[in-house]
């Protein structure tokens, strides 16, 4: 038996390990997840959606369907892109398995062996497990609380080789929470223009803004077709439905469908049925509205205990939505071995920084989850972690 | 915009260019279908699961899960396993988006760029859409009416550089509808013992048959974990869920769990729940059962037509399960202008063969669906198909 060497790549995940950690301590409270709160799904709507849509397209909705996506959620997908200044037609769309799949489809059909991708520091992880198998370099770029440095990026642009793309989470990335500035947005752009690169905007938060201004998307001001955009409905509607999309170029898009025949002949048609039928009743707008509220909420109570209980040594992002905030601490700390202390001792647990990095030496940060976790157990948590954070970074 | 080296390899789908062609035409009776009959779904079971799913369980049913597989299936999956003689324990299943993503799985951990896959002449197509992203080589083996011929394929496992794996549909195969004995499924287990490969066993289609004697998996005789099984509700219950399921020795299902993460996260989190609740409360084999009755039905007027008024000079495969027929016509015979002709002509559809193999010279030969067409259209589009190929093949 001997696998491809892509195999050699892969990691195990950290995550997933501080997850294990975690699950292991009965009644910890976790600030780990990655995971929209399931307390905010719309049940009573999809649960009459559902059933109608069972008497009434049965056999259609559970049946086969085209790879591209099913007719009607397309349309949808338009309706929304428009809405936000992105113009499209279905030339322009590929349903995917939520917007990961969109990512690993941009690795497919893109990158070869030795290609570099170009990363904000620190990135989301769930990207890396998709272009990590295409034995890919990569090159990180530090960021501010404006986005990537841009001369940093130039930089890299300038000396990197065989550079395919720069991916980026412009809005409340996972994991800093960090929103870019257009300016920062607009200049990307150019360069990307000017060293003919292409730039893959991966945007599962946007929607969820509590705070600031709407910043236009790169793809809105996109004229020669070089971002490709990714979408889902799994963080304001069904994350389990896995139901997300990409926007890009038609030849790219083609590119995509026959990729996607390869990975899966199509993604889940009931679950397009599904969301396609609640975009189409009723109004996304006010869902999000929801979810802005309880989020904000949350978030709120975070960083006023980071504000005041935390050790003043410790940095934190300013999210203005999304579902992250990210912690500096002091350097030489370790966050790994913080966190299996601070599950033992006070029951509370995070994921460690470091892994979403490309490169060591960030050890020392920490992401923090507040959209699973409910407003008491914010409290309690945040408060046993400033006396436990007081006491072991003295 | 430079793509990876691997879009180069890929190919329009032939399959898609008949059906394009099919749906040009009004009223046309298709034998192209790859798709099982939708009016033998169990829709008011689903409607009733789905339901009750939702008030019950729904935010967790709609939430994300794990990327293995929701631990209801996979003890369902486990069941199902052992009423085929297979010994499997969680650790050797991984869920996927049908068993399509199960072969994209095998293809993305096992090739390398020159690698060798061993094929039947001719194959299931969507395979090949799996694997050629990946820049490997094919190797087709001739077969008879028991499967692969084992002259061949030693010879090919003795000659061929870094064979991979051996892939295979032993029951009813798409496109051929063949069935393997159990003789040249011990002896390629044998083989690939001897030459230290893999066998991928895709098998979508094995509870569906209508006669004969049910034939032993190789999985079920693999002592060695030497065999990668796949298989699927998409035949049997409801393709559009999209849930499908691999089995193989732990090491490879920990390196499709790891890799899964990059490629969709996890699949449908709602479909895993509605498939397991289904195989929990209802009797698969009575689904089973009435799937076997219609189809048996619908071949037998198909092979019927096609022994009592084809022209002599067409063998057909006599599949005893599954969805589709396979004829040889004359040498020199072109299907895809046949194709082209008779929808002009008679209004009925089929796919041509030629692109089922991996090296062309096959043009003469037709796949032909029977799971999707009414009984009465089978009789009516294969009597015009009969009077058709008696005056074109004359």
């Amino acid at each position: 038996m001997k696998f491809a060497n892509r195999i050699n790549a892969l990691k195990p995940s950290a995550i997933r390990a501080a997850g294990k950690l975690i699950a292991s301590k009965e009644n910890c409270i976790s600030f780990a997840a990655g995971y929209p709160a399931a307390a905010l799904m719309p049940i009573d709507e999809i649960k009459e959606i559902t059933t109608e849509l069972i008497e009434k397209e049965g056999t259609t909705a559970l049946q086969y369907g085209m790879t591209k996506g099913y007719q009607p959620l397309l349309e949808e997908i338009i309706k929304l892109a428009k809405e936000k200044n992105i113009d499209c037609t279905e030339e322009n769309i590929q349903v995917t398995t939520g917007s990961q799949q969109g990512i690993f489809l941009t690795a497919l059909a893109f990158l070869d062996k030795g290609d570099t991708i170009i990363v904000e520091k620190p990135t989301y992880l769930g990207a890396l497990s998709s272009f990590t198998p295409f034995e890919c370099n990569y090159k990180g770029i530090n960021a501010d609380h404006e986005g990537m440095l841009m001369d940093e990026l130039e930089e890299a642009l300038k000396t990197e080789k065989n550079v395919k793309f720069i991916y980026c989470v412009p809005n409340f990335s996972n994991p800093t929470g960090k929103t870019w500035s257009l300016e920062r947005r607009k200049r990307t752009l150019e360069l990307a223009k000017e060293y003919d690169v292409m730039i893959l905007e991966d945007n599962p938060y946007g929607e969820i803004r509590f705070s600031g201004q709407e910043v236009p998307s790169m793809k809105s001001m996109d004229t020669e077709g070089r971002v490709i955009y990714l979408g889902s409905f799994s963080k304001i509607l069904f994350a389990g439905l896995r139901v997300g999309f990409t926007i890009a170029n038609p030849t790219i898009t083609n590119n995509y469908e026959v990729l996607k025949q390869g990975i899966d002949l199509q993604s889940n048609q009931f679950a397009q049925t599904q969301i396609a039928e609640y975009l189409n009743r009723y109004d996304l707008n006010e869902q999000v509205k929801n979810i802005i509220e309880v989020y904000g909420e949350k978030r709120d109570i975070m960083l006023d205990i980071i504000d005041n209980k935390f050790p003043k040594s410790i940095k934190r992002t300013n999210p203005e939505g999304g579902m992250f905030v990210w912690l500096d601490l002091p350097e030489g700390t370790d966050a790994t071995e913080l966190l299996a202390k601070s599950v033992e001792e006070i029951s509370v647990g995070f994921v460690p920084g470091g892994s979403f990095f490309t490169e060591p030496g960030y050890e020392n940060t920490v992401r923090l989850n507040f959209s699973t976790v409910e407003k008491e157990d914010i409290v309690e948590g945040m408060n046993r972690l400033a006396d436990f954070l007081n006491k072991e970074l003295k």
